[in-house]
């Protein structure tokens, strides 16, 4: 990751991501705000057209929630064909949350937006039930924001239609920053006003449970 | 991780990924075979008792199909009350796979492995069934081993009766190794004999796509 941005002419992203690459000679830092991610990558893929080395930026995994899928959205216009694109893992949010916490993905498990910016309530909502119904462990991003306040309640009751009150759920809030905190509660104490933008949240299987060392899903199904 | 590896007195795991931490005056390899995973980690849980400070390492994340389930699982233990045990987190076999593909996890996802040694086959079908209708993005680990090679083919008869055969499969081999390979294909198409142990799958959404620039999962849905 660092050798990769070494070798770039820009730096292009929502702005806290930009401002954690360090300024050097050669370098130009593009900050943006959050949610125009596509008008941000084919900002990226113009630069990239005119021979200029770009990396665009995301926190967490890219590839996950992040600005990789952005970035091929906007490479889909034939204006881009030819424009080389690499994308590099990292370790992802719903990674730093479950570290922290111990083992909560540790056997199989989803991981979903919260969010219905991009995709109708309805597909979220068959989402989480087809998920609770599996008994997969969930993290889920997105869980609010702003303006939307009302969707972390309304996937509470939907969960709890198909999993139990002592289920197991994990609340990380700005993992991997100095502010970091971790509250671990079950999906019938989960209070929906104390979540937003920051949060990320991992909801246990009914296997999923919290011992002295940490909260973890066993690996096996009995 | 380097620097809580160059802190340790023992490193524990599975042969290939203990042989990857250099060796140094003061460090003690354990080298252990495949499939003992709660008895290499009571194995590091006893030296740590005893004061000892111990490292387990796994490929990719120890949080998703790795060793922290399992270190947890034998912390079940009263014997190892008291010993603090702390996760670390990595880039998962998915991201790698994912990232050298292009963005084939940039929309909901589920990661589920398809072995039967931990847990009954029809759990495995049921929940493959489930992301199925629910349209999520399938990472699939173990999709096949020595002497499990039927259910790669199970599984793909399973997708396509709720999947188009023309589905997005990614084939990662050996990812993030010399001998990487990756190959990409359909549900349809895809060869069971040919997956391995080796092998991680990324089986797509029905919106995912195949672009000049690599695969992609679009993050809304319309």
């Amino acid at each position: 990751m660092s050798a990769a941005l070494a070798e770039v002419d820009h730096v292009v992203g929502y702005a806290p991501y930009v401002h954690r690459v360090p300024q050097r000679e050669g370098l130009t830092r593009h900050a943006s705000g959050n949610t125009v991610e596509v008008d941000r990558a084919a900002f990226a893929l113009d630069l990239a057209r005119r021979g200029e080395r770009v990396a665009v930026v995301s926190g967490g995994d890219a590839g996950v929630f992040g600005m990789a899928a952005a970035v091929f959205e906007a490479a889909e216009d034939p204006a881009y064909a030819g424009v080389a694109v690499r994308v590099l893992p990292g370790v992802s949010a719903v990674q730093a949350v479950a570290a922290r916490a111990g083992a909560p993905v540790g056997a199989d498990f989803a991981v979903m937006s919260l969010s219905d910016r991009l995709k109708p309530w309805e597909v979220v909502e068959k989402r989480l039930r087809a998920v609770a119904e599996a008994d997969l462990v969930l993290a889920i991003y997105n869980p609010a924001s702003r303006s939307r306040r009302e969707q972390i309640a309304m996937a509470c009751k939907v969960l709890l239609e198909h999993k139990s009150a002592e289920t197991v759920v994990v609340v990380g809030r700005d993992v991997g920053r100095a502010e970091e905190s971790l509250s671990v509660t079950t999906l019938g104490e989960l209070d929906p006003p104390s979540i937003d933008m920051k949060c990320l949240l991992i909801v246990g299987a009914s296997s999923t449970r919290v011992s002295p060392a940490g909260v973890w899903t066993p690996r096996f199904v009995r």
